[in-house]
């Protein structure tokens, strides 16, 4: 049969698979095999790609050289598949911690988080600081005291969007902003600080939402120009009615690349998001305005979607904090159904306890996902000071924590060598096997449910309502069979037991966030998008296990590259682990805090100093 | 794109389906356009699908006709995928059950359920009755008493098999059947009976397992040539070890219709299974030897695997009882993994009773399928009398249920006013809707995971070692795309809800088991295997449900048609109400049981009359 006349591989057993620092199955860098397309390249390449005659033979060819044939499609595996990435409770050994009662609020469950949060160190604006983002906590503090109020914030908040879309700058930020309805919730927000009544410590603090995520007045665009035609917001989604709840000044919709199928956040109908570190640089994506507007001041906190590191990454190539909790924590109703097993709701914020306070407002627990029950008891950290964990142990495959630029290398390193020396957390050298092959399925995967969700609207669009870059994307995507499908799910249950085995080892797996740093932003990609496989697969490199596994991650900024472009280094945890998590980020924050560096476009809206 | 150019459907939400008799989504019998196909032009078929050029077309084609694209590959549905059947534990209110301990052995099991069983009143051979299938409790009493031994019913087991593999029968029952063996497991067991030391009611009693499960010392060739070479059998599987803790005497495996991949259980290379009732007729498949032993009297159950339908149809054909337990009761390591979310073990048994007691040896609780617990607190019915639980409301649906031959109506209607008249069991009018739906969602997985599972395989087979119908299977089954198997899931989550109200409304779904009764087998079927779609189509018509959402559902023989062929009804039950189902099907039995037919081909291994 002529199907079958390429070769697979044929996969060891996972009890025969070495996971330790010199495993054989050693770390191989991908080479990716793609020159970087933009313009009118791209609009040829999707036309071929999209004609009944050479696209076939075209997708065949691409999946071929890929070794998506040789790795998944032909591949001889004897898991069974593992389709939806949920992890049973466990009793997680974790240190400092509080338990939540099941039945809060929202508005409760963050002040649970603030009664966790011991501020006096690290979060008072300290005068030996470079630089100091303003946190949720200053805010309140602001409002409460009277110093400033919503309104006054909220008005500044859109002169300074106003100006960040001036020709001169052009950032891009964000797809949609109504202003009437943001002085509309500043007012109200007012006078609840007037009466003594806010809703919580998020009550009138900006908080942009990723336009993938249903927040009205707003329609839900997922960055592009016809989708929020065919699927109209009806409600907040889930995630959003919860911080609401919390008294959130929701300020806007998040630009994002189109459909989240690209990593770059260059979005040819409303702009490619710049990085606010340099503003001839990409902010990364898919959440790309999600990480610009935290790093340049306009929001502490701001919501996105991670399919597949589109929350971790540009909150690394912009210098902020990402995380992404356990599949299954966040409420995910009213996030377009771009894909059912990979991607969740995530947190973009300035700093780790602003990301913990936004978690706090918008995780739920004991909620059943049809048909089980994921959300196990949820437990804070005590974060009294950075030191307050001990004995963690953090694993680091070598090769693959080297496969990024030096910069990005020597500074994650360093980074590593201080918990060490501060802490004493040591290092656990192991082997995470099959890479390659994991981020191949998870695109297969990924791939295949965002093709299937947008079929139906497909078929009454005219293409060039769509970029280049995203119909390359969905001609790719909907060309794999369901055997491909089903192979990459168990590959997905042998990566579920490879990292059950490491974490018998080793608290958290540490990786560089992103194998290179924000990358330019090319003029002849504005208007087309742009293909550029060989940044994306070094963005993706360290991705792909928050969620294809669904394991909680986050990102932390630890320092810059020779251009001053900000490194990130991401911590990925035990399914629920979120509060270690978050201890973790908390102590690997306070020894690079002080150094943290003002980006170029930066909007102070409290106006303090 | 072109791939989009067919039109699919735009489904209802489902909160927006009428379920009720007079529903507007009224059942609508698939025409089924395929002539009916054997010898040579099997094969001719088989290798046009699997050419290069023609393959794609023709495949384009029959997905087509058989309005796969329509319903499924584009259509429009906003449910998000369900994967796996999977249910969670709800408090059932049912009626005279027993809670069983969760740490108890397999005979321990057997001993409670034995315990439920009240035999005095249907257990014990009847003068009334015309005909009567030796029970697994006359096997126990008959040893215990002495009056007969496992090692001499063993003697006969043989020499009947012989008998009915020669010319003259040809039944082909066995795969693979090992006199020393056999007769080895007899003498173990006799000496047991002789110390007073049997293991269980089961112990001694001739129990034979379908070739698709693992059981020592034979391989397992899933009806196959080549599969055993490929997959060793190391072990039993676990339900046959349960069973082997029990005592029972493994007497072979049973034939099967190549891969489960059909339904007429003709199997070209180790023969076609013969109705025990006329055998110029099918046995139904895929367990057509697991049926037709305990049809002709060979064992009084057997274990089969019902992936769509398997085990309830080729039980109803030959006039026995067939239960399928809910997804993930009983376990399924061992099973050769043909597909994983649709299949699971099954028992064939002559009287609900048995089907009962093998129920009790090899099913589980409390057990953990990844990642979910899936098998809730195991409950026995207390079979007293058949009129100890009341108030049970039938669902039918009458469009559906009235689809199959006048015989079948006629004799299955007479049946259900029975129960309504014996124990004032109502009728409650249902609409099931979107049954071809479902069946064309079911095909498309089930063929998806089978063609996924054996790729490996078939990479290094040369495909004349295959059956013709079954390479034909395999071609359709290689054909879909992931966005056709998503889109199928997502079909399964509307049916659970579907199916969930349903079940607000009604205990069980009342069907015919099949659409038609055992048809003929005709001889140039017997070297290539036929396709037979019109046959086919008729036998599932009923069965989906129970694999598709993982429902359990047992068949119970309720007369036989103008020509003798025996007639099942079904009922379909909520998931874990095996309980409640067993109840059910006990009641029907004993309305029927006096009636039952003695099989042309009988063989009475306990010499009692």
């Amino acid at each position: 049969m002529g199907i079958f006349k390429d070769k697979g591989v044929v996969y060891k057993p996972v009890s025969d698979v070495d996971l330790g620092p010199h495993s054989p199955d050693v770390y191989i860098s991908p080479k990716v095999k793609a020159p970087r397309m933009a313009g009118l390249l791209v609009t040829i390449f999707a036309w071929f790609l999209e004609s009944r005659i050479f696209g076939p033979i075209l997708l065949y060819i691409l999946k071929k050289d890929n070794l998506i044939h040789r790795l998944v499609s032909f591949a001889d595996l004897e898991e069974s598949p593992v389709f939806v990435p949920l992890h049973p409770d466990e009793d997680l050994e974790e240190q400092q911690i509080k338990c939540i009662e099941s039945d809060l609020s929202p508005p409760e469950q963050v002040q649970k988080a603030t009664e966790c949060l011991q501020f006096s160190e690290y979060i008072v604006k300290n005068p030996k600081f470079s630089f100091y983002r303003w946190t949720i906590m200053d805010y309140s503090k602001a409002y409460t005291s009277g110093k400033i109020t919503p309104q006054l914030v909220a008005d500044q908040f859109v002169a300074a969007v106003r100006e960040s879309s001036e020709p001169a700058f052009q950032m891009s930020f964000f797809i949609d902003y109504n202003i009437e309805d943001i002085l509309k919730q500043a007012t109200e927000s007012t006078l609840r600080y007037e009466r003594g009544q806010a809703l919580s410590v998020l009550d009138g603090v900006p908080i942009a939402i990723k336009d993938e995520i249903d927040c009205l007045p707003y329609p839900t665009t997922g960055g592009t120009k016809w989708l929020h035609k065919a699927r109209q917001c009806m409600d907040d989604a889930c995630c959003v009615k919860r911080l609401r709840l919390c008294g959130a000044l929701l300020v806007g919709k998040t630009n994002m690349h189109e459909l989240g199928a690209g990593t770059s956040g260059i979005n040819p109908h409303y702009g490619a998001t710049r990085n606010p570190y340099d503003r001839t640089k990409v902010a990364g994506g898919s959440s790309s305005g999600s990480a610009a507007v935290v790093s340049s001041g306009l929001c502490p906190a701001a919501l996105g979607v991670d399919g597949g590191g589109s929350v971790r990454m540009p909150a690394a190539l912009c210098g902020v904090v990402g995380l992404k909790p356990t599949f299954g924590r966040v409420p995910h109703s009213g996030v377009i159904p771009l894909n059912w097993t990979v991607g969740m709701v995530g947190i973009v914020a300035g700093t780790v306890e602003d990301a913990f306070i936004v978690y706090a407002a918008i995780s739920e627990q004991s909620r059943t996902h049809q048909p089980t029950p994921v959300s196990p008891k949820l437990h804070f950290p005590l974060l009294k000071s950075p030191n307050t964990v001990s004995n963690i142990k953090l694993a680091k495959s070598l090769e693959w924590f080297n496969d990024c630029t030096e910069d990005i290398k020597v500074c994650c390193s360093r980074a590593m060598d201080q918990l060490y020396m501060r802490y004493g957390w040591e290092i656990v050298e192991v082997t995470v096997p099959e890479i390659e092959v994991m981020r191949l399925a998870h695109y297969l995967t990924i791939g295949s449910e965002c093709s299937t969700a947008i079929a139906c609207h497909l078929e009454k669009l005219d293409m060039a309502e769509l970029g280049g870059d995203a119909r390359v994307a969905l001609s790719v995507y909907g060309a794999f069979n369901s055997r491909e499908y089903l192979n990459a799910q168990k590959i997905r249950n042998r990566q579920m037991q490879f990292h059950k085995n490491i974490f018998a080892k080793a608290d958290v797996i540490v990786t560089p966030t992103t194998g290179v740093t924000a990358y330019t932003l090319y003029d002849d990609a504005l208007k087309t998008g742009e293909l550029d496989y060989i940044n994306g697969a070094a963005l993706v490199r360290y991705q792909i296990s928050g969620n294809f596994l669904g394991l909680p991650a986050v990102t932390v900024p630890v320092g810059y590259d020779k251009l001053g472009l900000p490194i990130g280094l991401q911590f990925i945890g035990r399914p629920w682990s979120e509060a270690t998590l978050i201890h973790i980020a908390f102590a690997m924050q306070a020894l690079c805090i002080s150094d943290y560096k003002k980006p170029q476009v930066f909007y102070d809206l409290l106006k303090q100093d």
